[in-house]
């Protein structure tokens, strides 16, 4: 992986999204608040006094999220002074790259096997470390990958592509 | 997924060193660079030419990924005024974090498949989408899973864990 061919990478940071999308995460509270999302968390009170945040932080970054199609926004039909915060499709979709994030700070981090676990709801199993696949299921570390020009790929492949 | 049992958020709000390493990539320039090192950058000049970043901005992000331990600064062996930055193993692992990201952004951000593509070095076919699976391989989603404490897992099953 990364000898000859690469990504455009002049072309990522001025044109890229997702550094503004990665940077609405990546600041210490909205990191936070996200993981609270995933933990099932809806209110800004919850999300106050669970994760012990300032209000105005908390409704910055929750606002950020919103804008950010990460979290939507809704007032609740039966008292609609009261908002909850939700994971959109968008939202979930980071599910992997979270879990993968937390994997990786257990074990590089702060060493130690956390808890509680992922499991799987129906067996009660723990998850497997998120890895990099192969279209067959094999694991690839960077030397089993590399870079090709989606328009050298075989048609049907090129569909198929991430 | 989070419906009863949580992570302990205020204790990870406190304590946990993993924000502290995501701030460390997730400033945008600080992502780019590391984007840029998996693509087999090493030198200072080549991601200053092939990022277009200002030199201050590229000293203090390379900087700080050394000092979280994901670059490791080297002086070259037959010409020492020469410095390299390599990706720890530490960085190589944050792979699946990277392509799980990069995936979500084709697919919620752009909404176009970027070229190049990964493709698996062995037979040239692009990888799967990074996702959750069980410990049998199924594709888990946030309905699929749930927490359970460490303790409350059989002992054989806690080991393996993450």
């Amino acid at each position: 992986m990364g000898e000859k061919l690469r990504e455009p990478l002049r072309q990522l940071a001025t044109q890229c999204s997702l550094p503004a999308a990665l940077e609405a995460m990546g600041e210490r509270w909205a990191f936070l608040i996200l993981r609270a999302a995933f933990n099932g968390l809806h209110h800004f009170e919850e999300f106050q006094s669970e994760l012990g945040i300032a209000r105005n932080i908390l409704a910055s970054r929750l606002a950020r999220f919103v804008e950010h199609g990460i979290l939507e926004r809704r007032a609740l039909p039966d008292d609609r002074r009261k908002i909850e915060y939700r994971l959109t499709d968008k939202g979930f979709a980071l599910l992997p790259t979270m879990v993968a994030l937390r994997q990786w700070g257990e074990r590089w981090e702060t060493g130690v096997a956390a808890s509680p676990v992922l499991v799987d709801e129906r067996d009660g199993r723990p998850i497997r470390p998120v890895r990099v696949l192969s279209h067959d299921g094999r694991e690839l570390d960077k030397d089993g990958l590399k870079w090709v020009l989606r328009e050298d790929l075989p048609q049907d492949q090129a569909q198929a592509a991430e």
